[in-house]
C-alpha cells in the first residue's frame, strides 16, 4: 500500500534536474512528458490486470525529481479523465497533496514532521488551525488530539507514530532495524524529558515552580543532557549511527525550545549537541523551511 | 545486522516437529542435524567471502522450530571450535540467549515483551531484580530507567522501542507500515491514558485524587475506551488490521490493570475491549507464559 520509494533522499542528495534529464538521454521536458505519459497509460492497462509498477517506479525513481513528476501526474490525472490514475499515483506514493499535517500555528508537536517533509523534499498542506476552532476541530479528530496527519484522506494522530512513518518512507529511520530501535529509544527518552519540563512549566504555584525549577537545572537536565551529549559525541556528531535520522530533527526542534526556556548558554556545557542542532538547521532543505516557516513563540 | 526472520510465527501456527522433519523427508533427527551441520560448515566458509547466509536461513525459516534449532546451533557453536560461528548465529537470529530483559519483580513495562517472546517462542533471560538492588544497578543502565533489552550484550531501554523492535522480526508489527503506523498509534494514545492514570494513582492528597478519580470515571476513561471500543469493533476484534499484533498484547496486559484497579466489572461496557483481552489470554503460547509467570501485584 505504501511503497518506499526511493526518491533519492533529501533534496542535498539530490542531482540537478538537467543531469538527470541527460542521464536519461531525454534533452527536453515535453519529451520526458510524452514518455512518462505513455508509460503512464500503459501502467494504466496495467492495473486493471493488477500489474504491479515496477518499471514506472523505476523510472520515478530514477528521476528523483518528486516535485516536477507531482505536477506531471497532476497533469496526467487531468487529462486522462480516468479516475483510476489517481490511484496510479497513490500507488507509486506520488499523488498531489496525498498528505496534510493538521496542528495549531505552532511548532510545538508538528516541527519534527514538517522537518521530514522539507528534508525529504515532499510536498505536503500545513494547515494549521486557530485555538478558537480547536473545540469545533477536536471532535472530528481520531482521539481529540493534534498533530493529526491525513494520508489520503484517512485521519492518524501521536506526532512520533507519524514521524517514524515518515521517517521510514524516507530513508530516515536509520540504517537498519538496530539503528530504528536506536532512533526509537532516543525519541522516548527525550520524550521523558519533556514530559517533566512541561510539568515544571505547567505548574501555576510560583514557589513549587521555583523548587522544580531548581531540582531540573541542578539534576535531572544534566542528567539526560550528560547521556544524550555522550551518545552523540561517540556517533561523530549524529544521534544514530554515522547519517541523518528522523532523531536528529526531534532533538533539534527540541533544543531550539529548551534554549528559548533556559537561556541561549544554556547548552554551553554541551558542545556536541549544540553542533547536532546547528548541524541540522544549516541543511539546505531545513534552512529553507525554516526561512519560510511562520514566526511562532513554540 | 538483523535479519526479519520470517520462522512462522507464533507458537500456535508452528508445525508439529515430525511433519517438519517428514516434510523435509528427513526421518531422523541425527540425520538432520549432520545435514544441517554441513550447511552451517558451508555458510561458515562462505562468511569469509561475506556472502549473505539466504539458503540456511531459508532451512531455517521452513523447520519453523527456533528451540530445536537453538540447541542444534548451539551444538555445532561448541563443536565448530570457530568463534565466527556464534556471529553465523547472530546473523541467521538465533544465538542462544541473545535477549536479557531486565525489569523488576513486575508485569509493569516489561510484561507486554515478555509477551511478544512467548507468542514468538523465542528463548530469552527473564532478569528480574530486587528493589534494594535498583539505586546500584540504575548507574550501570542506559538512562537509569527499566526495562532495559539487552542485545548481544548491548543495553537499550525505553520499553515500546524495546517492543516494537521486536514486534517487528516476528511479524506483529502489522502488515505493512500504513498497519505499523496503526499500531504505533494506538500505544502511544493509550500510552497517553495510562499517563493520566498514573497521576491519579501517584496523587497524595486524598481529596484531590477523589476528585481526580471522578473526572477520570466520568470523562476521561470513557472517552479513551469508547473510541478504543471503536476501532477494534470495526477491526472485526483486531486493535490494528484483521490479525494479532503487539498492539494487542499492549491492550490485554493494560486492561489486566485497568480492571485491578476499577474493579472486574468496569470493562462491561467495552464488550469488545473485554474480548480482546481474553482473546490474547486464550493463546495457547501466551496462556504457558501466564500459567508459569510469578506472581506479582502489576
Amino acid at each position: 500500500m505504501f511503497p518506499r520509494l526511493n526518491d533519492g533522499g533529501s533534496a542535498e542528495r539530490r542531482e540537478p534536474a538537467e543531469l538527470i534529464l541527460q542521464s536519461l538521454k531525454i534533452t527536453d521536458r515535453q519529451t520526458i512528458i510524452a514518455s512518462l505519459s505513455s508509460s503512464l497509460g500503459a501502467a494504466l492497462e496495467r492495473f486493471q490486470g493488477e500489474v504491479k509498477f515496477e518499471q514506472e517506479r523505476e523510472i520515478l525513481a530514477a528521476t528523483g525529481f518528486p516535485g516536477f513528476l507531482t505536477r506531471l501526474l497532476s497533469s496526467a490525472v487531468a487529462s486522462s479523465g480516468w479516475g483510476r490514475s489517481y490511484l496510479l499515483c497513490q500507488e507509486i506514493g506520488m499523488a498531489p497533496s496525498r498528505y496534510k499535517l493538521i496542528y495549531f500555528n505552532a511548532r510545538g508537536r508538528a516541527e519534527h514532521i514538517r522537518f521530514i517533509f522539507a528534508y525529504a523534499g515532499v510536498e505536503y498542506t500545513d494547515h494549521r488551525i486557530v485555538k478558537e476552532k480547536w473545540p469545533e476541530i477536536k471532535r472530528s479528530t481520531p482521539f481529540g488530539m493534534l498533530p493529526v496527519l491525513e494520508v489520503d484522506g484517512k485521519a492518524v494522530c501521536q506526532s512520533n507514530a507519524v514521524a517514524r512513518f515518515l521517517a521510514r518512507q524516507y530513508n530516515l529511520a536509520g540504517k537498519d532495524e538496530w539503528e530504528a530501535l536506536q532512533c526509537d529509544s532516543l525519541v522516548d527518552t527525550l520524550g521523558d524529558l519533556k514530559q517533566v519540563l512541561w510539568y515544571y512549566r505547567s505548574e501555576q504555584d510560583p514557589i513549587k515552580k521555583e523548587e522544580r525549577r531548581a531540582t531540573l537545572l541542578k539534576e535531572t537536565i544534566p542528567f539526560y543532557l550528560k547521556k544524550f551529549e555522550k551518545v552523540i559525541s561517540e556517533n561523530g556528531g549524529f544521534s544514530v549511527g554515522n547519517s541523518i535520522t528522523w532523531t536528529d530533527f526531534v532533538f533539534a526542534v527540541s533544543l531550539e525550545n529548551f534554549e528559548l526556556i533556559f537561556g541561549k548558554d544554556s547548552l554551553e556545557p554541551y558542545p556536541h549537541l549544540r553542533k547536532l542542532k546547528e548541524k541540522v538547521f544549516a541543511l539546505p532543505s531545513i534552512k529553507a523551511w525554516i526561512d519560510k516557516r511562520p514566526q511562532t513563540e513554540f
